[in-house]
């Protein structure tokens, strides 16, 4: 009984991260009830976005010029680049106000499960970026799993290899703000206590 | 610094059921990451869909065929009709595999709050199709909240004063399966007792 087209939107929408089947059909009937408006305005801001924004040819962040943004901002140091897995990697280090660099977004993690080898990520592209000798830190800002530091070491020994007077540094493990000793995991405590300033 | 086209699409997006602002961004990263395959083929069905799918003249259920497939079914008993608030719920109730009667979907319930009135509702359809004389139950098949009982009130209302032969009924209101007492709220509990069996 159910429609074909519905069925197969359904599964499309259900790919999207933190939709599921049910989720998805609920998104679709509530986009199919408002067609005028929402789903209107859905399709055409989703075709907008996919005309306009386009990954920065030097950094691989998501923007609408290319450059983006962050690469042509002059108020931005040039020497410092951090590297990250992903767009909201950059949005997370941006709210902290803390970073004036520039970026160079992986696309991802290099990962034998997923099967994402250190070609599918945008790292030759990282190192095409020495070429610019006033870069003086790479600063690895990848997820503190086996896959992120994985990827980590992996870059930081070609970067050390072929530029040794480059500092390589990686953000700091620990314990986290508000951290209760007693309920975080041996292996964040371990770190804390190795790395204790 | 974040791209204009971006910002807007997040916020549309932000806008369907289950998503925020923040899954809403990971959603859209997700799909510009993927441009050429999940991005292309989301706004491939969203159109689609959106061109396919209609909701049914007669009962107001979404499908790609008018009148819908439901209200087409010569299998289907055609003496009783469920009305029902939205689309989800007649996928619930044919779960149940217990209905073989005909569907109305009102399109929500009357809500002051919402600023929902009767004629914003398909209430008059509902009425209109009640000139088939053939139709001897209505199922108010409404959800247990104030609003949903308001809106079955007012139809019975209409319904049991214009048509004195008809009947109306709604859902059992009880303990639900599996249900515990001591966890149960006071009012389903009340329920349950005024409506023993």
């Amino acid at each position: 009984m159910p429609s074909k087209t519905l069925e197969d939107t359904v599964r499309i929408l259900a790919r999207l991260p933190g939709l599921g089947p049910r989720s998805a059909r609920r998104v679709l009937l509530h986009l199919l009830e408002r067609r005028d408006d929402l789903l209107n305005q859905t399709i055409a801001h989703l075709q907008a976005a996919q005309e306009k924004i386009r990954p920065c040819s030097v950094c691989g962040f998501l923007d609408e010029t290319d450059p983006c943004g962050y690469c042509t901002d002059a108020r931005r140091r040039g020497d410092q680049i951090c590297v990250v897995q992903g767009h909201p990697d950059v949005q997370a280090i941006e709210k902290t106000r803390l970073y004036q660099g520039k970026y160079h977004v992986l696309g991802g993690v290099i990962s034998a499960l997923d099967g994402v080898r250190p070609e599918n990520l945008r790292i030759a592209a990282l190192i095409d970026r020495m070429k610019d000798t006033s870069i003086a830190e790479i600063i690895l800002a990848l997820p503190a799993t086996v896959d992120g530091q994985t990827t980590a070491s992996y870059i930081a020994g070609i970067l050390t290899e072929q530029f040794p007077q480059l500092k390589v540094s990686r953000l700091a493990q620990g314990v986290p703000m508000g951290g209760e000793l007693d309920y975080l995991d041996g292996a964040t405590l371990a770190a804390a206590i190795k790395n204790r300033l």
